[in-house]
């Protein structure tokens, strides 16, 4: 069996900077014609010459594949000049809740204190993209953050926001009920629950922000996926660290996922004979959501076996993904 | 400020065998007057001389400290025969469901198929220990396994059941309701929820099975063991592993506490007011439930500042227990 996606789109990605990004950045550009860039490296990309430079630099590592970086300011109490200048530059904003996450310690403490900036991103048809987590009890910290996410679509009914990475039950529910709410889901969270992470061995590297839910969230993203829910997006949330950081005493939160995120997309979505609702969730939705269009990209996958590489190594980096050294069902046999 | 604990006891510990026994037995016997060794070795401990071998063992490692090891028979389908002649050598049998924790392949896969082994046992008053976890989500183990508490209770109203480390506030209730019902609880779990292992960065030092729950499950715990709760007693499931199985993809299961339990409940007690409890919750009321005359032992501890190891070492092991390199705010000062 083949299937043909055109243009994928990865609407929540990590590329991080210097040798880790050229490790990693042609690892997406190969099958995926574009991707949301996440600003959360040390500093933060916090005007448009630092956008401009770290979109130089990853177009610089794309190793020439038809590629568009949709490039994210991180959020901050900006001024109106600076949104407008960097509006025609970036997709949208990244909104933190400060320490929430991997490199957030520069995030937004106490999100009624900037307001007056979601009333000009409205104003400037700016999206949000946030990262709807409390600092609660681990599993209910995204539940927790539905309520903030109501009092922003209801506050600024025109500004468009998006829940990232999205985990639970209840996002799904909001994201029915908010006509100006969109979301992204990872690979990850439509597959693992928190046993997989925790439930037979400690498993660093299922280890991510938010964590994996309960059997029930997982079943209410999965539909929500394989039925084009459409507002719901692919988004990776591909977050390479080096094993160093993941295999020790405290590991850090991200799972990589890129280089093999299509094919088990294809695999999950065939399972459930779903398989042509894939081209809206990882392309068709992203592109009337923000209304981008990305360069023409057909990627050929067909079910065949494909064993997924321990690890990926390059720049002096050792990256291990999601299911490394496991045989998935599918794999990409051509990309054009 | 200083308190006297008097032959203070683990009522559930693991000591593992060979260099590691060798490596942590002294760590409790050090202090302790006298613990329940688990019997999930590999092989596990089903029969009498692997009983008696295992114990002549752990008085060889215990460098001559006043200690009584309370001896455990690994749960299987015994004959009448085996259970007489077992009986006067060993504290209870232990129950684990096949696969539940470290070593427990050789468990009980089918509760009901075992139940006159229970009525032998009620007959012949042994206790039976359970490790109670369903293979549910890692959320819901223990507290879906309380339904099988509740028909063993019911069925074998004279069997004495100890509910093994128990981490959540149904377990508590179930404990109040039933006269032949009582548990220990681990150090751990009257400190740590799964914000410790999973909500910053990942922690295997903390990661247990039971795995540690939410808030108000640890609030509930801890509510018990302060106020002295009369069926609940210490047993610190004190867990070793080497720092390779813990720091590495997929680490082992298991807290170890031993050499800093008393010291450590010592400053939890006194920090709720509640030193006055703490002789009830280590020794006295298991005396009482289990009716063992442990070696007289008088352990002195003080509220001064003592600084974990980062790790014990010897026998060709390195294992590193819970608080490695933190200061505690009190230590043992004489034991006599």
């Amino acid at each position: 069996m083949e299937l043909k996606l055109h243009s994928p789109l990865d609407m929540h990605l990590h590329l991080r900077d210097e040798n880790m990004m050229k490790l990693v950045t042609p690892l997406t550009t190969e099958t995926f014609a574009g991707a949301v860039v996440m600003p959360n490296l040390v500093p933060p990309v916090t005007n448009l010459e630092m956008l401009h430079a770290y979109e130089q630099r990853i177009r610089e590592s794309a190793q020439g594949h038809a590629f568009d970086p949709y490039m994210v300011l991180f959020f901050k109490d900006y001024t109106e000049a600076e949104l407008a200048a960097a509006k025609e530059h970036m997709i949208g904003m990244k909104l933190y809740p400060a320490g929430a996450t991997t490199n957030s310690e520069a995030g937004v403490a106490q999100i009624d204190s900037v307001e007056h900036v979601f009333k000009m991103m409205e104003e400037m048809e700016i999206p949000l993209m946030v990262h709807g987590e409390t600092h609660g009890f681990v599993m209910d910290r995204e539940a927790e953050f539905m309520s903030i996410y109501e009092h922003l679509a209801t506050s600024f009914p025109k500004l468009q926001i998006t829940m990232e990475h999205i985990t639970t039950a209840k996002a799904v529910e909001v994201l029915d009920r908010f006509e100006n709410i969109k979301a992204t889901v990872t690979l990850q969270h439509l597959i693992i629950t928190l046993d997989d992470v925790a439930g037979g061995m400690l498993n660093p590297h299922l280890f991510c922000k938010p964590i994996a839910k309960r059997p029930e969230d997982r079943e209410a993203l999965l539909e929500a996926a394989l039925s084009a829910h459409p507002k719901l997006m692919f988004g990776s949330d591909s977050a390479p660290h080096p094993i160093s950081a993941k295999e020790c005493c405290g590991c850090a939160a991200g799972v990589f996922t890129a280089p093999l995120a299509l094919a088990r997309l294809a695999q999950l979505f065939n399972e459930h004979d779903k398989l042509d609702n894939l081209q809206a969730f990882v392309s068709d939705n992203a592109q009337r959501l923000y209304g981008v269009k990305p360069p023409k990209k057909e990627v050929t996958l067909r079910q065949e076996s494909y064993a997924v590489p321990e690890a990926y190594e390059g720049h002096g980096h050792h990256v291990v993904p999601m299911h490394a050294g496991e045989i998935l069902d599918w794999r990409v046999v051509e990309v054009s």
